[in-house]
């Protein structure tokens, strides 16, 4: 990603909000969907292009629905 | 992907089901979307990996919310 996509910025930034409510750190939480160390940062940074796949991998390691991680004010 | 993700899978039939709704051909929704003719069909087939981008592009196409997209049963 050239620019960050702002669709993409506020998804990393609900991705941050549920894993603090949860009281999770980065680590656990990748750790929870298979992924290395330091993935769930660059995701919650808008760092990383991310697939389909490894949104529903977060959402389950959140253990949510995958609805609640698009629930937030979008960009259309 | 290997085997086809459940998920995938009913993610890209959700695609279709929206699509035909709004009776609109693949072609047209992959013309909206700036996707290459061919990209939506394989999207509903669950043969292709999806970026988030890509997701988004694709609600944005459908003139509908993300979260519209995952309006189904999930499997967990």
């Amino acid at each position: 990603m050239k620019k960050k996509d702002p669709n993409i910025i506020a998804f990393g930034e609900q991705v941050k909000q549920l894993r603090l409510a949860q009281n999770i750190s980065q680590e656990e939480l990748a750790h929870r969907c298979g992924f290395y160390r330091t993935y769930i940062g660059m995701v919650e940074r808008a760092e990383r292009s991310i697939t389909l796949c490894n949104v529903y991998k977060i959402a389950k390691g959140l253990d949510v629905d995958i609805k609640a991680l698009f629930d937030y004010e979008q960009s259309r």
